[in-house]
């Protein structure tokens, strides 16, 4: 889905203020060049505060003043915060989930297969939707908020996840095979017999109910988009607010969703991404985020995603730094973004969220981070049309899948060394040496647009998947994989072959076995010296494969660390340990010269990020991610400077030239190359 | 209320031990000047093996025993545990919690809003008056045992709670607005959808819910204060044995009673102080646990409080060396108690209290401890008409609030930073630097007697107590406060405008943004070199105030971090964030001098205590608190020296003198001074 | 009971492999001389899929394949893992515990009290026993596995404790008087009114529990005994899988079994024994659970026990060395083991135990374990005659206690300093300084065959106990006991006169306080410089004693910290505190050259075993668990090399000569001496 402007937004809560000032915010917004809004989406019992008696009154309000001030509309469906008198009316509409039955209070604690549920959020759905359906400034609709299936272990829930086995099962004994039931007396005879799956110890029982939880909350967005597509007019979106593995920030792929396939039944998928900011502001969760962000737009026949939510003051440690909440505004469109919305507009006086702070502060006075929301509105209404729409090509895409991180989640590593660790390790090895990457799903057919196919720690991969990944090699493709990779089949039942599974040609070697690494260094002429496997370690026997890396030890020194094979027209390179992220740098540029893959002359902070616009216009960011002033040498084609540090601008640049990015600023440039 | 002798005991529990030998306590007791015993408090079961079926045989022994050797005698109510049998008739009696029911077994796990509770409990306090009212030797009594409500969430407490807020908020809209509750659809169209008070997320709505569970305790005590009072004789006495927060020893106001309020039923207030011992011993829990004594006895009109519990040998890390015993117990009385008791007599042979140790080892043999308790009662048995109800004057007061240490729990700011660490902050430095304070609460009406009124973090503050501060300073008063003072009003909503909250002129600053430093020191000719602030910082913008400290950071320097104003006939003094003790000891001498308060020549570890007794004459004790001997230059009046380290001494004392104090001892002076 | 040939053997789980290679995997364990599988003790599912449906066949295949290639069988009952129906139709079948009820899934959650369990449990016993009876090669039956009450706190195992308690205490007023029950008003007047037992504070109460458990557990064992011994043949055996105290691995005695009681249903004991490897590998587990082992054998008149289970491949960081699997094997049987049983034979696709891998990996190939296994399994063939049932005699035994332990427990020290701590404190002491040791009951009558008996913290020591020690040091004996041991009668009421309690005399001292150390340390001739009280430490009074060393502190100093006394004809030494385990060693050396033991030439890492061989020889193992080569001069006996580091041989030993042991290898010798 194309724009036709940038957003730049808010989520704004007319209902939380201490006191009625719609108009006075609104001003302001229109100041700050705010052109959109997101309402509704988490308030219910302002909507309907009695079962069947509505009041819509502050929502045409609202709308009906941003209308006033040009100011767009996104609707949120309010069903992921549960009505009091609801909850009071059907108690079982609170999720039972692994740790007991939920608790009113909490937002997200409710079971979305409970029937109750359903009903009466279909009804407020409909009820709202009559409402807006017909202004013309409400621009698309976001369904729920972040949603999960919240764990709900319910009697429902449980109930369609046997009728989910049974059909992929007809055969009983079938189950008990795959899953490897007969395990510790865990034999399933007959469907009636089906214990509560909360106490399951089988990996891959307890795994799949993860998949059939993921597969809830597709279904359960899909159900709404079909709601909201009976009111809808053909130009307004459907999108959902997605989000990250929280690690107090956005970090990892979410591990409760499918995301590519939840977004089969939007127009438009939409994140949010939070991050660490201050001197802890890299920009990489703003381009990793990005990448899924992409990746699941791609996935769904886009190329571009919206940022529904990122943080304004934020939390405590959030504060930016003057000059941060333009740079991260314009990492996010550098990334392929056509939206940043702040979440959200002013600091909540009560409740639980007081301390994750808006636009403005609890005095809802202007302060230095609307300031500075008002220079890059004005910016974006310069030159925005020049930044939208963004079409990113990327030469390494990173494969991720959900299962494999239940696997590795299931069987752990080390609680420093998750799926999305070594996601990270990647990502960021490639983000800091300015290789921009794409995330693909493991299920992606098209491998042939990619030079080089990362794939971390794919634990549990399809022979479908394994074998795609040996064709793509043999084709000329270059593959780099971790370790865990092939190990298990997609129920988690270790392939019990040599590993890694159907790939030991492709990358010249196997391995029996593994250990965790106690004083051990590698051995290599690719990596610094000091440089040691942590957390884990495969015993690699090579057979057709280069040793790019050995062991250091007197009990491992036979076996490979680091294989690298020629394989059909390709190459095919296997990381049998972790290691630290500055070595990886070093061995990925080895490898990127290896396979004819040329980064970027400069690296991080200084951070590069290009995509082609509508006009098919290179459009090349150069962004510094540090307190320091960096220069660099511009070697680039010839082309117009857009913005300069503090300025817009409209200059020539010179090949040749050094141009210093100001501290925590950015360049963008507009050259003559297309794609 | 007045005591003629000083109190010298310790909790007895003949049902506890091995064999009878009652006489044989009293006759060691005897020997020790030991002339009070508390009794019965924690023994229904022994009271009423069965369902109205008693046996106060023991009870009997023990004060005509007691009576024989002249020991007075305390009585406590035995409700905070409960029998075997009553839980067995009765199960609702245990409480349900945020944490689900309580098992029977330990002590405070009942419900005390349970009818059924409650029944059985005046029953029992009213047999157990009938039998122990006519005993000359009885004293006073104790109702129930460190009150709280034990978390009590039963639906009893829960109606209850609700019955409340109807009373508070007889419009229902009211309580939305002023909770917030439209946040995360949380809003009660009606008190019949009212949820489970556990889930809250609500802050304003927990908090609340606190605070009613200090009114049950209130209204727990002042109940049981009613059934006593139709029993007992005019001269004995109520009190309750109050503790603090607990952090293995008693650390700060305790967050579960208002004790200034719950006190209203008592005659004096009586308190537990534990603290550590041995190198760690340093008389500052038991000075603050005093401040608290004595600002909840003047709160309800006296001077004075008992302490019902102390240590003997305490745990094991407690056991005291040579001396310590006998310094303790001096400074009880150095900062106005009138009683000091030790829990407890002797060491317990069986279940959870084992190695709680007591006076006695489990041999119930003298030994060491008995030796130095025998010491020091015959002192009290000669100068103990000079030390008791000491009467004690402070120029300097700080402001506690149950409800802002609630704020701060519901908004963290740091584990290492709680309210109770910042009420430590400050009240330990002016103690090392020996300026004696009295705590007030923020209800207080008289400000104009102290110079100083020091205030943590009052983060829920109501509009009466700002202006009554601001009130202060303009009338000559010199107030300090810290970081977040005024942020919130009782509901814990944060006040919508410019923070600190009608402040802001009184300060001659205000803030809008805070955050958490890193990498920040702090600028100031005040403060040590290398003072920095940890936890927590305010970016203040003075006005007309003076900048007593900045921050030294490229993107913090135009902020304030410490501020000192001018207002009225007084100064405001405001720190933004919070730093190491000793620095803050510094600027305290500085801000001292700046409002010409003079604090003692000496500093920690020698501790110089002072007050009026009841002739009118200056009680002077000089402690040292250290392995080490401590020389001090007496420059005070003239008088006398009552005790001077190990002996008891009646000689003149002269100022320009030298006097040592030997480690871990003291000198006790009285002098011509009066109030 | 003896054995013809040591067993080498492994746990085997046809039910588990991906496809069906029975066949293939006999001949793959014949080729590696493995000569017994253990199988069926947890599939119970497999064997009874529905209510009273059976399915033996993979049984009979395995049994009739094992025997095809000379293997032979031990048969486990499946009981300690329930089939899913068995819950589905009779729930109450979980138990109920202090954490609430079981979930299904997990092994062990099964209330083994309860009427329905025990009823399925004895049909699927009868129905397999039908089944096996009749073949030749099934040599024993293991009754369940690793058995426990797993906290079984269900109304049935209640009711019993009640009439447990009731049998003990017909008079109620004796179990109050008893276990203090008056405290915290816990009294029980009416055995009606006892109240669940999970919230019980008392420790007495609660360690009498723990100890009816443990009763649960030597009932159920003996039951299940009875059933099999209805269908058994005189020479098959009965044995349980016995395991330790788990930290990651076996670090010390069992709390939940008393297996010197649970084995008299047994004809011979066995164990399951895992330990750290790789750097790691001390051979202290295997010597620790060996002495536990022998100790269980003799209490009930054997001399060896089994090895059922220990790591082949094991967890993730146990993968040995090359040499190590040998090392270990070799290490078990100079301890007294007449098997060595691997867990398991290959490495399970499915499930909770992935990665706990066995001696295949998933792959099911041979490899590196398997093939050393080869090695050893052809040397056992050769010289396995002369190393089984080795009578081991020891100068020295350890005296432990189950109710010792809980004891601590309820009462602990440190969170670094259990029971066991100070058990294993000891016996590596011991063994370091290669001194063995045998462990035995505290209710071991025949003391006198011991030079030294050593006593760990024996905190709850019966009053025949304690005169047993004593009377055993008057009649010559030497005892050696640490800090805490008599503190305490068999219910935990401590004894209330001074400690330690009936040994005053004996140790020729007495003590009434103790306290935490810091900043103490010890000051003695017989211990190394700095050597440091940790954790606790008693301030002992000598009488009689010698002081060895005491404490160096100015508050201390005039107390004693360990002492030595001459007593009767023997001596008592007493550890007052707990200090470094290198300082134990030198105090250890010291004390043997007092009391004449004279402990071996070396220490740890050369390891020297010794036994007795059926025909009297004496087999001495020299180990090396070290990296490095170990020299050692040889100064026994005449004899012969049995096996010489990598090879087996038949040379003679020459006194006088200086033998090397490569890095984790061994030397076997045959001696003339004889018992």
């Amino acid at each position: 889905m194309k724009i036709d402007n940038l957003l730049l937004g808010t989520a704004y809560y007319a209902e939380y203020m201490p006191y009625e000032r719609i108009e006075e915010d609104m001003k302001m917004m229109k100041c700050a060049y705010i052109n959109v809004i997101r309402i509704a989406e988490s308030t219910w019992s302002t909507w309907e505060p009695q079962d069947n008696v509505y009041d819509f009154s502050v929502l045409h309000q609202v709308i009906q003043a941003a209308s006033k001030y040009d100011i767009q509309v996104i609707i949120g469906t309010p069903t992921y915060a549960v009505p009091a008198w609801l909850v009071k009316k059907h108690p079982d509409i609170l999720a039972e989930t692994h740790n007991g039955i939920s608790r009113y209070g909490h937002r997200q604690n409710m079971d979305i297969t409970n029937p109750h549920y359903l009903f009466y959020a279909e009804r407020i759905i409909r009820s709202l939707m009559e409402q807006v359906k017909d202004y013309e400034n409400v621009i698309g609709f976001q369904l729920d908020n972040e949603t999960k299936s919240y764990d709900t272990c319910s009697v429902t829930a449980q109930t369609q996840f046997i009728d989910y086995l049974k059909n992929k099962y007809p055969n009983i004994d079938h189950l008990n095979k795959e899953f490897g039931l007969t395990y510790w007396s865990n034999q399933i005879n007959s469907w009636r017999d089906f214990p509560d799956i909360r106490g399951t110890i089988n990996a891959s029982l307890g795994a799949e109910y993860e998949k059939f939880q993921r597969k809830l909350v597709t279904d359960f967005l899909s159900w709404q988009a079909e709601i909201v597509s009976e009111y809808k007019r053909p130009e307004q979106f459907i999108t959902q607010n997605f989000d990250y593995d929280w690690r107090d920030y956005s970090f990892g792929l979410q591990p409760e969703v499918n995301q590519f396939e939840a977004a089969k039944a939007l127009t438009i998928p939409g994140f949010d991404i939070y991050h660490p900011s201050r001197h802890e502001l890299t920009g990489k969760e703003i381009a990793f985020g990005g990448s899924i962000g992409r990746g699941v737009a791609r996935y769904n026949g886009g190329n571009n995603y919206l940022i529904l939510e990122t943080q304004a003051q934020g939390n405590l440690s959030w504060l930016p730094y003057e000059g941060q909440l333009r740079l991260q505004a314009y990492s996010h469109l550098a990334n392929g973004a056509n939206s940043v919305m702040y979440w959200h507009w002013h600091s909540i006086h009560n409740s639980l969220e007081t301390y994750w702070k808006g636009i403005l502060s609890h005095d809802l006075d202007e302060n230095p981070t609307y300031h500075e929301l008002c220079q890059f509105g004005q910016e974006w209404s310069a030159i925005g049309s020049s930044l939208k729409n963004l079409n990113k090509v990327c030469d390494v895409a990173i494969m991720i899948d959900n299962n494999a991180l239940s696997g590795m989640k299931w069987f752990p590593i080390h609680e420093q060394l998750k799926y999305n660790d070594i996601l990270r390790w990647l990502y960021d090895a490639f983000y800091n040496i300015n290789v921009e990457c794409d995330i693909i799903h493991s299920s992606e057919k098209e491998l042939n647009k990619y030079k080089l196919i990362v794939v971390p720690a794919l634990y549990s991969a399809s022979e479908t998947t394994l074998l795609h990944l040996d064709g793509y090699v043999k084709n000329g493709g270059h593959l780099l994989s971790t370790f865990k990779t092939g190990f298990s089949d997609p129920s988690l039942k270790v392939y019990d072959d040599r590993q890694p599974h159907l790939l030991t040609e492709c990358f010249g070697m196997s391995y029996q076995q593994f250990t965790l690494p106690h004083q051990v260094s590698l051995e290599s002429s690719k990596l610094p010296k000091d440089t040691y496997p942590l957390y884990w370690m495969e015993l690699l026997c090579p057979d057709t494969a280069e040793i790019w890396a050995s062991y250091h030890h007197p009990h491992y020194q036979k076996y490979a660390a680091i294989t690298h094979n020629y394989y059909g027209k390709g190459t095919a390179t296997y990381l049998g340990c972790y290691f630290d992220g500055n070595s990886l740098e070093k061995l990925l540029l080895h490898l990127l010269q290896e396979i004819s893959i040329s980064p970027a002359e400069n690296q991080y902070p200084i951070i590069i990020k290009k995509g082609f616009n509508e006009r098919n216009e290179e459009i090349i960011y150069y962004l510094n991610y540090s307190d320091q002033p960096a220069p660099f040498l511009y070697q680039g084609n010839k082309g117009t400077i857009l913005l300069k540090n503090k300025r817009l601008c409209n200059e020539d640049i010179e090949p040749g030239t050094t141009y210093t990015l100001e501290p925590w600023n950015l360049i963008i440039l507009k050259t003559s190359s297309s794609l």
